[in-house]
This record gives structure tokens, sequence and C-alpha cells, in this order.
């Protein structure tokens, strides 16, 4: 684990977009099933680890920044998202057709601390997660893509109608 | 809305199942969206709302209820479980395949009391919801087959470690 964070922290001090402070380790939030949800998708392409078989992914977000959100149409700073992805299943039970939701596949964090998003990598079980280096594309995706600030609240259906009555989505 | 209630009550009378009191209607949980989320999938087909367009379904259950499922594996009086039905849409954004969720397309609850469920439908916009006739089959087909008490426990991948560890699956 040290090696590990040892070479994240060694990348992150050679990228050219590293400002402030490199990012510690994270806690695992063990609550985050009791955050609020934001969405759930099934087989979305743009997302990590994508493989052939379609996957959920839940996104949940801290209760704090949530209820700031709908205020404000902007995210408060110690905002943290965490993105659960987990197997998709189709015969069980009474279920026939269709998809439901089964064992999870892996969990990634993403946290605003002054400012600066940094993203993190929980491997299974693990108590902390490690923080993506800069030069990872999901940095620059979220910089370019994220309808708000850094987020893809435009795919949260109760918030892009927030962000559009406070005009905080991000000119095209 | 009183015409319409009216004959739900009348149904009510009418079923040989009805016991107790017939349930009267249900102010809607305008933040349902902040309890605690159990599970979406797509295009179910044993679920209400089904039509040919897959659609999600996401369901939240009352915060306390849902840690005192925690502790126990099983539903405390007054437990309340949202049903959202969401369009699924497939292009958009960045999105290229697979699916990610839309404009709310229905939305159901179901309330414990006094160990008896009720279903509760929701109209568009109301602020109130009618409770299901007994005649309903959703009534019929959560008692043959909820996992846990009358609900869907075995496609709530949280809970349903909970439920085998306090012997509260129903026996098959």
């Amino acid at each position: 684990m040290k090696t590990r964070l040892t070479s994240v922290l060694l990348l992150l001090a050679a990228s050219p977009v590293v400002s402030g402070e490199a990012p510690a380790s994270l806690p695992f939030p063990s609550d985050y099933r009791e955050w609020v949800f934001l969405s759930s998708g099934l087989g979305m392409t743009y997302g990590p680890l994508a493989s052939g078989t379609p996957r959920f992914d839940n996104v949940f977000v801290t209760p704090a920044a949530y209820r700031s959100f709908l205020m404000s149409g902007r995210w408060p700073d110690k905002t943290m998202f965490v993105l659960e992805v987990r197997a998709a299943e189709s015969k069980g039970s009474i279920n026939k057709d269709g998809h439901f939701q089964s064992d999870v596949a892996g969990i990634e964090a993403e946290v605003k601390d002054r400012g600066q998003w940094t993203f993190y990598s929980f491997g299974a079980g693990a108590k902390e997660g490690q923080p993506f280096p800069r030069t990872q594309s999901c940095y620059a995706c979220h910089a370019a893509n994220g309808a708000v600030d850094n987020t893809f609240v435009q795919f949260y259906p109760t918030l892009l109608p927030v962000a559009k009555a406070n005009g905080t989505l991000k000119k095209q």
C-alpha cells in the first residue's frame, strides 16, 4: 500500500496540472449508502470499469452538499461523491426480463477540497482510497464534460432543473 | 378526487382480504429523494407501470426503517417505501450506449401500519396518494413473493445478507 501511494504521489509531482498539496488517501465512507442517491445508469459507456457486460452505476452524494446544491445549484467545499458499480442480473426470483442489481464491482469517490476535485479508487474491502493520478482521463473528461463544476449533473434528473434555474450550467 | 376515493373504499369494503380500518389517503412524501436508496432496476417485468419501453425503477425507504432493518432484518411499523419509475434515455451528452434516467413516469408507495401493508398510487403532481384496492395484484404478488415481510428484499443487495444473517428470509 505504501509503495502504491508513493508511486501515485510521484506521478502527481510529475504532472503539470497539479496545484496545491498532493491529496492524501481517503478513509472509506462506510455510510455512503445512507447518503443522497443521485441516479443510476445501466451500461453507460463513458464511465469507469466499463466492460462487455453492462453494469449498473449508482451515484451518491453527501447530504449536506445535496441540500446546498438544491439552494444554489453549486457544490460547496468538502462535497463528496461515491460512484458504486454493481453487477447486473436478469433472471432471478420472479424477475423475467430486464436487469436488477447484485454484487459490488467497484467503488470510486470524487471530493472537492479547497476548490479542487480529486478522484479516489477503493480496492475491494479497502479501508482507504488512493487518489487517481491527475494524468488519468477521469480528470480531463469531467473538466470538459461535467455540466456543473466538474460533475455530471446532466445525468442527475433531480439536480439538472436546479442548475438551470440557478444559471450554473456550463455554457456550451 | 373524492369520487375516486369513495370508489376505492367501496372496493375495499367488498374485498374478502380487508382487515381493520380502510386506509385513508397518504400525503405525498416530498423529501423521499433524501431517504435511503435500496436499489434500481431497468426493465424489470414483475413491477407496475411495465411497458414496451424499458424504464428504471428506484426504490427508497424511510431512514429510520432502514437502520432498524440493518439491526434486525425486519421492518418496523410505519416503514414506508417509495417506488419511483423513470424514463430511460440512451444517447445524450457524452453517453454513447446503455441507459441513464430522465423524467418521472410514476410514483407509488407501500406503508406498514399496525402490521398491515398498503400500496398507494400518486398521480402526476398529486399531493395525496390513494390506496390501491386490496383486490389489486400487487398485494397478492408481494405476499407470495416478497423475500421478507411483503417486500422484495431479494432485489435489495445491501439488505439481502442482513436478512440471511438474521434468519428473516421467507422459507421457500
